[in-house]
């Protein structure tokens, strides 16, 4: 069974952690971008490094044990911690989904330099990495929560680096299964495809009541 | 068409390489875990904010335009702005992958706060990103190198952060297309089994003769 911890967080203090450890974290991307891009020479890279380390220290005078995990706020979900959604992950892009109780799920968003796989094209795995968030919101926000059971991805083609959409959408649910499709892509189109089924946990099933989905 | 450029390079200048640049990613790998667990108080992190400003301003006076993409320098596959294996990219782990010319491929790793999705367990879409590397790279391998197609996964069960062990291997190869299997797993055995379809696209027909696979 998974913890998820409980927080109360006023309205400011949730306000000023967007601010500075979203902040924090959105400094660290642009370093993730600049250390792959770079071409300084090596004595200066070498003594940034240095410096990186002297600051990892110092965030680390005081820090949590383990991963960030999942707090809940009165109605925000805090999953700062998040490889796709988290504030505060600098691996995430991060993604902002957007979603409706219907069911369907979206994010806008640009992949840089960081997320690339063949040359000047998003890597793979990243377009499943991503599908797997913006489906499982999808399914949650209607009614239909779940940790995903299956996820079959259909690469139409090349998905390039630059400004790209993801959407989904229930499909259908049946008792604890939730059928979710949907597609990335960019101007032009999706790119990959996509059929996701998420499954509500055995030790969850006490807790949510799956709503009849329309 | 995919362009992948020719750099020669010494050992000793690949060696330095490794060294100085695969020696800044790793430095901020460790950031952005800490960026992630940090507790310290916020007009610290404010300050730590502006210094990796700083870093990344010096790191950015001279860079490349766009992402790394792949450069061939001898036997050597210089891709080190991949986000699964890439040398130079704090967002991959990086998976060291090993690999035999009969089409497997393996690799073990430890996956820390970053790659979480639910509390405590790596994001299901992580499992997705890190197998579509490894399974194409046992296509590679294997003399049979592609595109990914499809990709189908099955959840079996949560993926516990900590250390962790993929591997993947042909199954078959029918014309340009090369089927692989493989999972993802603990010391307890698969959490994530998946099957792929690898396509090689028809630009590079000419250029690899796909070799019969046993």
């Amino acid at each position: 069974m998974l913890e998820y911890r409980s927080e109360e967080l006023s309205e400011d203090q949730l306000a000023r952690e967007r601010e500075v450890k979203g902040g924090l974290a959105q400094s660290t991307r642009e370093l993730v971008d600049a250390v792959i891009r770079s071409t300084i020479d090596d004595e200066e890279l070498g003594e940034i490094s240095t410096q990186i380390e002297t600051l990892t220290a110092r965030l680390r005078t005081s820090q949590i044990e383990g991963s960030f995990g999942v707090a809940l706020s009165g109605d925000e979900v805090r999953n700062h911690g998040n490889a796709v959604v988290g504030l505060r992950n600098a691996i995430a892009p991060p993604l902002e989904v957007l979603k409706t109780d219907e069911g369907r799920a979206w994010a806008d968003f640009t992949l840089g330099a960081a997320y690339e796989g063949p040359p000047g094209l998003v890597h793979g795995g990243v377009s499943a990495l991503l599908l797997d968030q913006v489906f499982g919101e999808a399914a949650a926000a209607g009614g239909s929560p779940g940790m995903t059971g299956t996820l079959t991805l259909r690469y139409r083609r090349g998905t390039p680096l630059g400004n790209l959409h993801a959407e989904a959408r229930i499909d259908r649910v049946e008792g604890v299964k939730t059928f979710v499709t949907g597609f990335i892509g960019d101007a032009d189109g999706p790119t990959v495809e996509a059929e996701g089924i998420f499954i509500l946990p055995k030790w969850a099933r006490d807790l949510f009541e799956p709503k009849p989905f329309e």
